[in-house]
């Protein structure tokens, strides 16, 4: 009855911002939820926006801004560096507290099958959410891109969606799913050679033999050589266990990290890791951290 | 009528289990304290016990622990690594929430002259509780230790207590005090030459031309030469800079930084400053981090 989920939907504007507006707020006017943070790339062309409640807003809440951006994005126009399928192009809930991965894999389920039927556009359910095994792994789902998907998506049975007609408007189609939370985390390198970060991202990603749990793509953004990551289990594979193989990568072909960023939010546990590695406080644990503690005395007036 | 303190008193005893937990008995039989951290070091022979609630509360149990230490303490047979003057050794207050280091000051004085009067133990002020400026500074209250002061309290105007009697007893004197926030943290070198750590806690301390607002003592514990620090505005010095500095040091001597060690609670900022730097996610807050929302969502039921 406590249950706390997270929404994460990625839109494919980073540009116009009176279409990120009227998709955020399509978000906020629903009651219970919260918008916690919004990213926006303009190189990517996409927005993240972070979203929380229990679960019955937050399905009405990522319901309205599917249906928004649907309504306000054409993907025949749309370019960015980012792979992608549609308006809203990846819809993850994730279970935050009192609930569980499999309880939310139901929820998305039961979103999946309102957009596809009654949004009208083809959904795919990915990760825990996934009724065939082949569509677990995002990448496998978006692959081929709009572009690709629209010229295979009616006749070939591999890409028949899972609620929604079998075919591709310009709103393209939509991954729902569920999954743990990830960190997603992007480093710019000191240099423009946009090969030296696709080097990087094949050397680190699981994909290619790389990190485990690590997603990595190279691509240019605002000038600059950038490996883009999603990092799906931080508990196997910290933050600053990739930050430092890419330093090592990097140094290979004479560049370095310029700068970090992050695309949502951080949970504590990755900052945790970091300060254990760097200032060697093997045993450092959310314990130890004053904040945890504040809820204890709740403001009373 | 919010407001939220905290108090880190440090007892000379890091050794007896059974006088250990008497005094942090002493501190959770009042009505409204929380203990959140405590930590004993036998070599030390120190405990620092972290508690926090209101201030009623907070300076009736600080004054119960100060009680039972002088009970249970007696400063003639006690040894150790860390410098003490006596049983509850230092006192200070630290201002969490809806209050002010001054208002903590206050307080300060308050719990001294109750200490003082009614215990019958010599009390000095310090930092922002100070009423004479060469108290501000705790080393300087402390120097000579407890059997230095012993030596001079009757005689030496300038060791005159801010509060109680001009003599020590058994249970030595208390410093108490309001500070800001700090962090007590250790590093443990590769080596067992103590002489190594005193030689790197001169060069990283504010006193002796290191670091602004850091306080460093070289000890031997558990057959380690250890940094023991006290850093008092991370907001100028972080952590990081630190153990980077004691890197450095350390390795003109051939040596390394084996572990670190917190002593009581670290502020989350410590943690972002540490990504912020080693990850270099340059711009990260507490506004990305996802626990710094749970608190909007409440448990209801």
């Amino acid at each position: 009855v406590n249950s706390l989920i997270e929404c994460v939907p990625n839109f494919s504007e980073g540009r116009r911002a009176d279409v990120i507006a009227d998709i955020t707020l399509a978000i906020m006017r629903v009651d219970g939820v919260r918008v916690l943070n919004r990213h926006s790339d303009a190189d990517h062309n996409r927005t993240v926006i972070t979203f929380a409640g229990p679960p019955e807003p937050v399905l009405e809440a990522a319901y309205q801004s599917v249906a928004a951006a649907a309504a306000l994005i054409d993907m025949n126009q749309q370019q960015g560096q980012h792979p992608r399928i549609g308006a809203a192009d990846v819809v993850p809930l994730v279970p935050l507290r009192d609930t569980t991965l499999a309880a939310c894999a139901v929820l998305a389920r039961t979103l999946g099958q309102r957009i596809g039927e009654t949004l009208g556009l083809p959904v795919y359910l990915y990760e825990a959410a996934a009724l065939r095994p082949e569509r677990r792994a995002l990448p496998d789902v978006r692959r081929g891109q709009y572009e690709g998907l629209k010229a295979t998506i009616a006749t070939d049975p591999a890409r028949a969606p899972d609620f929604g007609p079998a075919r591709l408007g310009p709103a393209g189609a939509v991954a729902v799913g569920a999954r743990p939370p990830l960190v997603a985390f992007n480093v710019y390198l000191t240099t423009s050679d946009v090969t030296i970060a696709q080097n990087i991202a094949r050397a680190v990603r699981e994909s290619s033999g790389g990190l485990p749990h690590v997603r990595a793509l190279g691509l240019l953004v605002q000038g600059q050589a950038q490996v883009s990551m999603n990092l799906t289990n931080i508990a196997v594979t910290p933050i600053h266990v990739v930050v430092n193989a890419i330093r090592r990568e990097a140094a290979r072909y004479g560049a370095d990290v310029a700068r970090s960023e992050l695309v949502g939010l951080l949970p504590q546990q990755a900052l945790l890791d970091a300060a254990r590695s760097y200032l060697q406080l093997d045993t450092l644990s959310a314990s130890e951290i004053l904040e945890t503690y504040l809820g204890l005395f709740p403001p009373t007036g």
